[in-house]
């Protein structure tokens, strides 16, 4: 099982990369992510960084690539559908493709997981596409 | 080398899939391929398909995935920068990703080569750059 | 959830796949697939061929990729674990990798779900690890 | 144009990818890499860490991948083929794959690049099998 949703955004790749690349710094969603908690020391570009969002989700970037602009990052635990005890090896990826012909990027937020006792896509859908929101904001 | 041009259309990404996905059928093009002669028999959906554009380029289907939406085919001998004497493994890819926003898709159209005598990314842009103007306006 | 299963056979990546892209011709594998009945009538090397495996897998070409050396299909209903009541979106995928120190290859089976009411990899490993074996005993 | 190399090194591709994750640690590979100096005082799992090699290969860490097991640098400047003013925009790939049947791994080295002068597979394909022997050795 899965999540797939994308975004259009109004600047170019290198831009919202640059906003999206700081795993520690959710500023840019803020309707949607009021704290973000860096945990263990790491900065927000080195791989094994952890975060706490909103207090209940706990995060680790896994993976950075500024060449294919592409993040990945697991939830460890976190609350309802996302807790570690109905969900298992849940991995994220935020990648951002440039449109060319206008000079915006298109922005992908997919996420896929080893084992659930249900109910993780319609959790965490809404709230990909509202972050998502909050980044087409951020640049408009 | 290489070259990157990627457009928004507006269709989803199964419309647009369903259009790009006969290697052996260009009509959605008609102001940039003015032909498209099969060569050899197969159809369009079989790999090694072969089509000669405009009486010049020859090029063959080497890989299509309905799953991924992805088209691949090589460049075996064309016109000017694209000649078999001037770039030697040439392989372009087409891609359509779906805009879950707005219901669009990205439709991204990329190449590389082994080698080349120089020239081939600013011979082959502008003609991608057109193909992909012909698809935004084949679905207005 | 998924499965991985990967093997070196003693051919070059060229060798390998060109025993493998042909989707059915499974005469590589006598003693797991005692049937390959097409079906629908498309070759094994045209998108959306099809193919039922002893009686009971019924499967679809979905993609091929000659560059890339990969080919996926889709499980539209089998046996148990992979009948369309257990396991929804199906999609394996076979690649051949090239060792370029000995000459070999490495080949990799792997495959993912939308979603299932269990058991699946525990039904379909034990297969894979099955059709690679007798991929290594074809080119020993 | 591009590189590819890959082997065989006998251990897990977890052990494998640990030894290979720190981009400023090539104590694995003692009679290829003699220098390995870490510049400007990031740490080597931290994108955007740069190191330089035996005292002329000029390279940065662009992507790392915990999850996938893939590391991405560039090299910026370096000894004849691969200086800069012979190459443009060169980027090597190195990942690690799982060899489920032996509990081996498969280590590809790969790379590619925009533009160059020439001569740069020849320069480097050595450079990356002395280097993959020196893996495979260092797991013997």
């Amino acid at each position: 099982m899965s999540c797939h949703n994308s975004v259009v955004v109004q600047a170019s790749a290198d831009e919202v990369w640059n906003v999206l690349r700081d795993f520690l710094d959710m500023s840019w969603a803020p309707e949607v992510i009021e704290q973000c908690e860096p945990q263990g020391g790491l900065p927000g570009t080195q791989i094994g960084a952890k975060r706490i969002l909103n207090g209940t989700f706990q995060e680790t970037l896994v993976g950075l690539d500024d060449h294919a602009r592409t993040l990945r990052y697991s939830i460890d635990d976190g609350p309802d559908a996302v807790s570690k005890d109905n969900v298992q090896g849940y991995i994220a990826t935020v990648q951002v493709l440039p449109i060319t012909d206008t000079g915006e990027s298109l922005v992908l937020w997919t996420s896929s997981w080893e084992w659930s006792g249900g109910g993780v896509a319609q959790f965490c859908n809404p709230i990909y596409q509202a972050l998502l929101g909050q980044l087409q904001k951020h640049f408009r």
